[in-house]
């Protein structure tokens, strides 16, 4: 190996190193935000009988879900435990999952930077709580990881700033985005930030709750980082409804197979609200890597050849 | 509901609810020893081009190997990452991952009390690690544990003591264990105990290291429960000469075509020590539930109807 190949190596073997550092100091400090606010730790789940969201259909980039038959019983690999965290919070109260999702995207969101086959998200539900409740549990979050990993000496090896979040963040609606930047507002709307922001109110998932007071507008938020990252998190207030669910679930076309376990649970539902954000996009962000899977030590992106 | 219904459905939810908190703690006091040994925690990985134990085979109780193919390549649904901890730990040093693994296992394995077909495992590889160096770990381990765990109401709700972990602990060969309670030694062995006792030295998987100072022996350990709570906890100092590693695959009659993509990485192994420690037979142990599914939201026990 000649000395600039030694060098390039070492100088890419200590980037490595300083964004898997900077995951697992992102996984501990949000174990510890989640402790602390008192929401209790469930164990994640890989086989379920329902999961959202599902693919191919029309819009979807997912190629298939995963289904697999063990003792009599139809599973499906988890493409998220959404489904599964709107039964446990109605028992169990605030709760959070470090939940591995895989989700066979199609090869040409390899492209994007921002997608995985299989990825980690912190994913948390809330009994009771609005919107505004999860934004600013969310934006508390962000400034305390913010101020924990200030001073991490990866930045510096990066060549990068520490973060600089200055919640609170604007809310904006996605119609006001879509009018200033066109149906495709992620990526410019993205790019012209300097702060994190939410973006509000999109028509989606059938468990996300329409504005009862405001018929066809929808009480999710996704928040959005700045730099042209992207999606941070997704989220919403969810329909807690079992009849206005079933019909939504025939309005919007899915297989009803694939949510009659959670249908034959979803009873006494209780209001909540809660989101997931993926760890790979954050740390993503914090280093200013080219792709979400330059975080991952075992690189998951569509289409790659993967080792191991 | 009848008065006594009612109050035994709260009584059971008590207890559910006093596991999941215990579930919930033990998953934060892991993740900070971990820290606070340096350890770099990975994302775990749910899909791998190789993956250990597989089955189905003569002696064992899984009924297969989940596999699928995407985008032309051919991956396993993770039984465990062990493969992936060799790889890792290589170029990290010490890491640890919190691990779900899936196995398909027997519908009777359901009966045994200690069997999941679904699991998360606290997993960890230290570099240049003796197995004295991993039990001493682990060691220090479950007594911070003890510690931070033994003023939680859970215990007082549940009507079991908290945890008296006292180390360290004594070390046993399974040959001393087949000896004194016969080839099925892990019951009665660990009814028998008062304390967790380390069992050492099982011929097993050809990734354990054959002691060379005493060919046939084996530098591998399983951590045993008193109380006939059985295995918590398997590792082993591990094989790192490639060539060592093939002749075993050959002579352990192994599949080669699922350990292609492990051997194409496995030149440079360093030598390192580890193990997999099962959350919910530790929180079942802690809790003295009859079943390890008890402690887990999303029962996944084999052979039982799973309801989401």
């Amino acid at each position: 190996m000649s000395g600039a190949d030694a060098s390039e190596t070492t100088a890419s073997g200590t980037a490595r190193r300083s964004r898997l550092e900077l995951v697992s100091d992102v996984l501990l400090e949000t174990t510890r935000f989640f402790h602390d606010e008192r929401f209790v730790q469930l164990l994640p789940v890989m086989l379920g009988r329902s999961t959202d969201p599902l693919g191919p259909d029309p819009g979807s980039s997912i190629l298939r879900t995963t289904e697999l038959d063990y003792l009599g019983q139809r599973f499906y690999l988890m493409n998220s435990m959404i489904l599964h965290k709107q039964i446990a919070v109605r028992e169990v109260g605030p709760i959070w999952i470090l939940s591995p999702n895989v989700r066979l995207e199609r090869a040409e969101r390899g492209r994007t930077g921002r997608h995985l086959f299989e990825f980690t998200q912190a994913d948390f539900e809330l009994p009771g709580a609005t919107a505004a409740d999860v934004r600013s549990l969310m934006e508390r979050y962000y400034a305390r990881l913010g101020t924990a990993l200030a001073g991490h000496p990866a930045f510096g090896r990066l060549g990068v700033e520490p973060p600089s979040f200055r919640p609170p963040w604007r809310v904006v609606t996605t119609h006001d985005l879509e009018t200033r930047f066109g149906p495709d507002w992620e990526g410019p709307a993205s790019t012209a930030a300097d702060q994190p922001f939410w973006a509000v109110c999109h028509r989606r998932e059938f468990y996300d709750r329409e504005d009862p007071a405001d018929p066809g507008h929808f009480l999710n938020y996704d928040l959005i980082y700045p730099g042209g990252y992207g999606e941070a998190l997704s989220g919403a207030e969810r329909e807690w409804d079992a009849e206005r669910i079933r019909t939504r679930i025939r309005r919007d076309g899915v297989p009803p197979q694939a949510f009659r376990a959670y249908l034959e649970l979803a009873h006494d539902l209780v209001p909540s609200a809660g989101a997931g954000f993926g760890i790979e996009r954050l740390v993503r962000f914090l280093t200013k890597s080219p792709h979400v899977g330059d975080v991952q030590f075992f690189r998951r992106v569509p289409g790659e050849t993967v080792a191991l």
